[in-house]
C-alpha cells in the first residue's frame, strides 16, 4: 500500500493526492503537522531528509519526494488514466505549465520563505500575505497568456499534470486573497476542474487537521 | 537547427546548454540581455509570453520553456547519452534532486525576486545577496544529506539531470559568496563535474555578454 505523507495545507501534497485519486491508485495518507514543526522530528527526517511534504512511501526502496518527481513516477508506474500527452511537444508544454506553479510560484510563498521574510526584513503577517499574493498574481497572469479562450483544461482539453498544478495554484491564490476573476481563462479552467470530485475532495479544506481561514 | 535563447547569467540556460553539449546535439545560442529588460521586448515575448529564459526554438511547433521541461524533451528526442537512469525509482530520485535546485532554491534568488525584495522591503544589494545566499546554503545542506561519501556524481556514479542541477546550484552559490567547502560531499561532486568540458565551458563566465563579478 502506498502511503502519502502530507499536510492539510500543502499544495504539493494536493497535487499528488488528486493524481492518486484520478488514477484510482489505492493509498493511505498520514498527515504531519508542519505548523508544529513535525517535519523536523527524527522520524520524519528519516523519511525525507529535506523535511518537506509530500513524500510517497511504499512504492520504491526509498520514499519519493518532490511533487513532480512523484507524479512522473506515478505516470510511469500506473500508466492508466494518463496525465501526460502522447506527444513529446505536448508533454513539454504540460511540464512547462506545471513548473509555472510548482517552481516559479509556490516555492516563493511557503512557510519557510514567510519565516525568512520575517527574520530578515521584519515582515509581519500582512506583508507576508502581500508578498505571496504578488507571486500568485504573476503566475495567474502567465497562465492567462498560455490558456486558450473557452478552454476547460490547460492542454488540449484533456486532463494533465498541468491541471493539477493550476488547481493548486488557484488554491494558493484564494488563500492569499487574490481576485482570480481578473484572469478569465484561468477562472474558467478552474471552475471546470473543481467540478471533478478528485480535484474538489482533495482540497486542503477537507483534509485532516484543516483549520478554517 | 535548435536555437537556445539564453542569457549569460541564467542558471536555467546553463542546465540546458550543458545538456545539449553532453548529448552532442547541434545548437546555436542567442543571448538576450535580461539586465536591460530585453525579455520584455515584443519579439522575446512572442517567443515566451512568460518572458523567461531559456527557450528552445526549432524542435517543436512552439518554443519550449522551463529548463526541466526542455531537458525531458531532449531526453525523449535524443536518447543517446541518457541523462535519466534506466529504473523508475532512480528517475524519481534524479528528478527530485533536480527540483531541489530548480524549484526550491533557484526561483528564490532570481532578479525578479531581488527586485521585489527591494520594492516591498527596501532591500539593498547586500540584503538581496544575503537572502540568496541563505537559500543556496539551505539547498547545499539538503544536497549534502542526499549525496554519498566518496561520490563523484549525484546518482549511481552516472551523469544525470541531477548533476546539471547541482552544477548550476554551485554556480549560484559561488556567485552569492557561499562557502561550499562546508559541504564536503557536494564540493567533491562539484569538483568532479567541472572537470568535464561540457560543464566547464557552459559556465556563465564564458558566455557572450558575461560581466566579471
Amino acid at each position: 500500500m502506498l502511503i502519502l505523507h502530507g499536510y492539510w495545507l500543502s499544495l504539493a501534497a494536493y497535487r499528488v493526492r488528486a493524481a492518486l485519486k484520478l488514477k484510482g491508485v489505492a493509498f493511505e495518507e498520514r498527515m504531519h503537522d508542519l505548523s508544529a514543526s513535525h517535519h523536523n522530528l527524527p522520524a520524519f527526517r528519516a523519511l525525507n531528509p529535506a523535511g518537506a511534504v509530500p513524500a510517497l512511501e511504499g512504492g520504491t526502496p526509498e520514499p519519493l519526494t518532490q511533487s513532480l518527481a512523484i507524479l512522473e513516477w506515478l505516470e510511469e508506474t500506473y500508466p492508466a488514466t494518463p496525465l501526460l500527452p502522447p506527444d513529446a511537444a505536448g508533454r513539454a508544454r504540460v511540464r512547462s505549465m506545471f513548473l509555472l506553479a510548482a517552481a516559479d510560484t509556490h516555492p516563493l510563498a511557503v512557510p519557510r520563505v514567510q519565516k525568512r521574510l520575517a527574520a530578515q526584513f521584519g515582515a509581519d503577517a500582512a506583508a507576508g500575505r502581500e508578498w505571496a499574493a504578488h507571486w500568485y498574481r504573476e503566475g495567474l497572469s502567465a497562465y492567462e497568456g498560455l490558456l486558450h479562450d473557452g478552454a476547460t483544461r490547460c492542454h488540449n482539453e484533456t486532463l494533465s499534470l498541468a491541471d493539477l498544478a493550476l488547481a493548486s495554484h488557484l488554491i494558493g491564490a484564494e488563500r492569499f486573497g487574490v481576485d482570480v476573476s481578473a484572469f478569465p481563462r484561468v477562472a474558467a479552467v478552474g471552475t471546470s476542474l473543481f467540478k471533478l470530485p478528485e480535484f474538489e475532495s482533495s482540497h486542503p479544506q477537507y483534509q485532516e487537521g484543516a483549520v478554517a481561514p
